[in-house]
This record gives structure tokens, sequence and C-alpha cells, in this order.
């Protein structure tokens, strides 16, 4: 036994990827001490995104102070990855729900922070910028951002403006005449698993507005917003985010990296399996463990282990999943490239008490899995 | 991959040994077709041991009237092994709980049929008999089984009567000069996995005395006669039963095998494994199959998948145990030879609900351990 690979999602309100790397490290070594052991927390463009990857690949925390989501000046940070080429941001940082504690209202808060986040990593050189979208207090088709990059916003009396989600409404021209040079050279890439369109009925009003704090007014008021932007933006920037797939994430912020900044929208998954060059460092691991809260083949696409999966397939590099629950009818799953997937429940009990042990389950679970492997391969 | 052994207990409340053999073999012969596959459904004395043993090594089920618990005639059976040589009798199949129906009664309810069927299968030619206890509906230390094969049991007028539970305090002597005399050549193997001595506390009318129907009146009244039987057994047939481990099993049946039999007291999975010659039939294996509805390193005397271990670790063959739940601190487990242990448990769920759906997650479980061993050694 030379390499095993660890690429774990986070269990949901139970364990961080992080977490879950460390516990199976932790029963690896009890039976393989002298394997190497590679951890890659995967992050899903929440909260803890920065961290997860700075783990993964290593780099540098950068703090700095922008604007928070009700434009109040606070400490936020970026992380930088891949020799200072690399900026990976999680928009929660500045913009993310629970900064506004009990004052939640999505129609005045704002993503200008995260702009500022943007520019200062292109100011420190970065050529590429990884967008963690999630956790998000905002509703502002991430024109805030963009104003914070030079995008002008003009209202219907001509005057400029940083619109937010109760204003958007007010937009009558896009002018990105005198955005930031710097920009337009900058890759841009966004964390985006959900599927949601910009606004509408599935959309990002009607979806994550309660969440946030919206009464059902409330909600038809940010969703004719977002449809007007939607409208300005096609006008003004020629750009269709209309029926863009995952527009609506982040409270529109996924229609906003598209339309302000070119970015592409990719599975969180992806994006980290392409930034630590993951199908190089495959190459000769025995083994790669994956794992999530439940595994379900009726709901795969932005799956953490099915997009391992479709590597470590390639690869001919077994993978073995350790999830909380297995969903019925996971077939699929195999077929995908899984080659074995073990519950951590042991015993039957509710999920409440379940997930109060689900650290030592964990742990059992893995310890388990390795004397089996080292029993039959020695 | 060319022969596999499973050799499971059932789980109780939810499978059978001999179902749950039944759908070890259906994932495994998906996974590989042609292996040989040998099922040994673990019988524990109870209801389906019969069934169970000749399932595991074949034979023949033989039907005869004998009383039944209320000294009713009824059809019951015995099985027939070893090319006739050895027979095997459940002391439910015509002393069972379930017999009685709503009139439970333990101080009037008899082993006498259990008696008339060991006569028939001596006569039947049988040189060794396995006597499985459990489910009984008695509470007579297996005097009425030991009456049927003509031992005396005399009251303090000097009469000769059968004793019951409630009876057990009016034997005065017991005379076994006239006992059956091919019974003397028989070999008794008595499968026992509890340790409750034969009166007290945790003697078999305390513990086992209220589920039979006995009031705590009642209780109190058997557990004098089980002491009473005891004392005479002493001082008439030399035998000490009184701090005998086992001799509680199924009310006194225990006691009573040792004292009017000469039988030893075994645990069933000792039994199994002797009468399936399991040494031999493991040689050569490339896994054996185990499990029981929970695993649990506090409790190991008797268990099934500990007992499966013992043989398989001198074997040097892989056990894997697949189980309902899986207990606190199992570590013993492997130290005393489980290679592996795989829950069953798919999803966080509590077990009223777990165990409606037990059949589809053993069979889902062992499929992916059958496709993880594929993945692993081809």
């Amino acid at each position: 036994m030379k390499k095993i690979i660890l690429i774990p999602d986070s269990f949901k309100g139970t364990m961080t990827s992080g977490e879950i790397c460390s516990i199976m490290e932790t029963a690896i070594k009890r039976i393989y001490p002298e394997v190497q052991v590679i951890s890659i927390p995967v992050a899903d463009g929440g909260e803890g995104s920065v961290d997860a990857f700075l783990c993964a690949v290593g780099g540098e925390k950068k703090t700095i102070v922008v604007k928070g989501p009700q434009f109040e000046d606070m400490e936020s940070f970026y992380g930088i990855i891949d020799n200072g080429k690399t900026a990976v941001i999680e928009m929660a940082a500045c913009a993310g729900l629970p900064l506004v504690g009990n004052e939640k209202d999505p129609r005045k808060t704002t993503t200008y922070g995260v702009g500022q986040l943007i520019l200062a990593a292109i100011q420190n050189g970065c050529q590429k910028v990884i967008m963690g979208l999630g956790g998000s207090a905002t509703n502002d088709a991430g024109c805030g951002a963009a104003a914070a990059l030079g995008v002008k916003f003009i209202n219907f009396d001509g005057e400029q403006f940083t619109p937010v989600g109760g204003t958007l409404k007010d937009i009558a021209h896009i002018d990105v005449s005198s955005v930031n040079e710097e920009i337009k050279s900058v890759e841009f890439v966004t964390m985006c698993d959900i599927n949601n369109p910009l606004y509408g009925q599935t959309g990002a009003a009607y979806i994550f507005g309660p969440q946030k704090g919206a009464t059902p007014e409330i909600v038809e008021e940010l969703d004719e917003g977002l449809k007007h932007v939607a409208e300005i933006i096609k006008s003004d920037l020629n750009k269709d985010v209309a029926t863009l797939k995952g527009a609506g994430a982040a409270g529109g912020m996924g229609a906003g990296m598209v339309a302000f900044f070119d970015s592409k929208l990719q599975m969180g998954i992806e994006t980290v399996l392409d930034t630590v060059n993951f199908d190089k460092v495959v190459s000769g691991a025995d083994f790669v463990f994956s794992g999530e809260g439940k595994i379900d083949s009726q709901s795969i696409r932005g799956k953490v282990v099915i997009g391992v999966a479709n590597r470590t397939k390639k690869a001919n590099v077994p993978l073995i999943a350790v999830v909380g629950d297995i969903g019925d009818d996971i077939e699929a799953a195999y077929d995908l490239g899984v080659s074995a997937i073990f519950s951590i429940n042991r015993v039957a009990i509710d999920f409440k008490f379940a997930k109060t042990r689900a650290k030592d389950d964990l742990l059992l679970t893995m310890d388990n899995i390795m004397r089996f492997i080292h029993r039959i391969k020695g």
C-alpha cells in the first residue's frame, strides 16, 4: 500500500470535509502507518471553501477590509493558491447570511465586498479567480460586486447607483465602459452546484428568498427585480441569463458572474478536481476514498462521489464511497465507477441520534474497511 | 473465487438464518456465478432448528403423533441426519409456547412429547440425539420427557405420576430402574446458549416464567418446585444440577437433559459446527460469511459469529460478519478472528422502520461487499 487519496464532501450538519479527511487518515494510518495519504477536502463554494482549497493544495490566506452585506466595513479574506496565480473567494466571507444576524433583508444587502475581494486578488497578481457561491444574504444578482469593479448602474433619472435586491427594478442602463481594465484578462470560474434559473417559481427569490428573510410579498418584489435586471443585461450587455441554469444561485450571483465577469459556471467538485490536478494526483494511487452525507442515484448531478468516480474510473483506481445514508437504487453509482459504498450507520437509530455519533461511526467504519483491505490484500 | 461458506445466525424478528443464506447466495452469484456456495443456516435450538440442520447437511424429516404441551395428541416431527445415525429434535415442536395459544400456564404443561420424539428416534436406530431447547411453554425440568422414556416419578403417597411445573414439589422419589434400555447407549447433545441456573432469582421460573404466563405468585411456586426437584435429583440420582450453568434453559429442560439423559450442554453454534464438520468444510474456502442481529464484544459467549471465528482463524480463511447492529467496543471481535464487520443499516432510521426493509438492505449490503471483493481480488 503506497498511496491513498481522500476527497470527501462534507456531511451536512455533522462533519466538514476537513474533519472527514482527518478521521479517515487516522483510521488508515492505524493499519498502514507508512502509506502516503493525500487529503483533498472538497469545497462546495460556501463557508469554509477557502480553507478547504488551502488545505488541499497549500497557499496563503489574505485578509482585507471590504464592505459587508450591509455596506459596513468588515475584515474579510480570500485565498491565494497555485503560486499566487489563482485566487479562491467564498462570497459568504463578506456577503454571508450569518453576517447580518437577525437583520435579514435581501432587499437591502449587497455583494459589493465580493467585488472588492476580486479587485484585491487581481491587484495582487492573480490571473484566475475561483468564486464560491453559497450561504449568501443577498439578492442583488451580483450587481454590488460588479459596481465595485467599475460597472456603472444608471437609474431612470440618469443617476449612477449601486443596486441591491430592492432596487434592481430601478436599473435603466448598465454601462461597462469604465470597468477595471485588469479584469478583462482574468479567468473566472464560479462553483455552482444548483440548476435554478434567475427568476420565476424556481428562481433565486422564490426558492432561496424566504431563508434570507423575505416574506411572500418581498419574494415577489425581488423576483420582479431579477427579471428586470435580466432584461437590461440582455439589452445592454447582449447576454442571456434568463434561461441560464444556475443563474439563480446565491441571490442571482450566478447570473452576475456570467454577465459581468464572463465567468463559467461549473460544478464545485469539477472545480476542485481541476484545481488540485486530480488526474495527475490519482496516478499510482491504491485507493481513493470519497463520501457525502447521502448518496442517491436520483440526484447525482454535482455530487462529489460521482464527480470523483468519473476520474477514478478513467485512472482505473478503486473508489470507495463512505457515506451517511445510502439511498435507494444506487446501481447507477456502481455503473459510473464507484467500486463500493459503505454507510457509517452502525445501529438502527434515527438521524437525530445518529448525527451525534457520526464522527465515532466514521472512524470505526473506516477502521473496518481498512482491516478488510489489509486482510485481502495484505 | 472457488468456494464461499455462509453460516449466519438468524436476525431475531426480521430474518431466519435460512432466509439470510438465501439472500447472501443471491448476491454472491450475481458477481461470481461459478462459485460454490455452501449454506449452513445456524440453528439455535428453537423453532426451525430441525429444518436448519436438514438444510445444512441434508437428511429426512419424520412426522409422528406425540403428546403436546397440554397432553393432547398432536402431529410433531424430528429430523434424521448423518446417514440415519443422528436425530435432531427441537422441543418447540411439541412443547412450544405457540402451541398453547392463549392458555399459557407453565404449572400444567409437559415435555412428555419430547420424550416420545426421543424414543421414536432411538427406535429408528439413531445413536445420537441433538436436542434443541428454546421457545418452550413448559417448566417441568424435563420430567415429562423422562417419564416418556420410563423414568418413574413417585409422590409422597407412593404413587407414580407425571410431574408438571405445578407438581414438581410433589416428587418424593425418582426411580430410573425401569428406564428404556436402548437410551443408555445413546449420546445426547443439548444446544444451550444461556447460562441461567435452574432456580433462584436468575433461574428458569423468575427469568422465563412470566413470558410463559406465570404471575409473580406462580413464579414463586414454580421456583420452589425446581429447587425441590434439584434436591431429589441430587439424593436419588446423585447428580448436581443446582449450580449447573444452563440448567434453567427451557423451563429446566437443561437440568433434565443432564439428569435424566446424561446429556452434555453445549453452545448451539458449537453443535452446528461439529455436526456439519465445519473444520473440513472450511478448508479451501475463499471466504466465510457469518452474521447475527447484533454483534457486541460485551456478550460474545455463545454468539454465532465469534464461534465461527474460532474456527476460521485456525483455518486462516477470512470471516466477514454481516450484522444488523454493530455494538460499541467490538475490538475484541477482530482480535478473536473476525476479519471485517458490516452493518446492513443503510439509512439512519429507527429499528421499527429498519426491520421492515432488512431483507432488501441485506441483499444490497452483500451486493456491495461482493462488488468490493471483486474489485480488489478480481
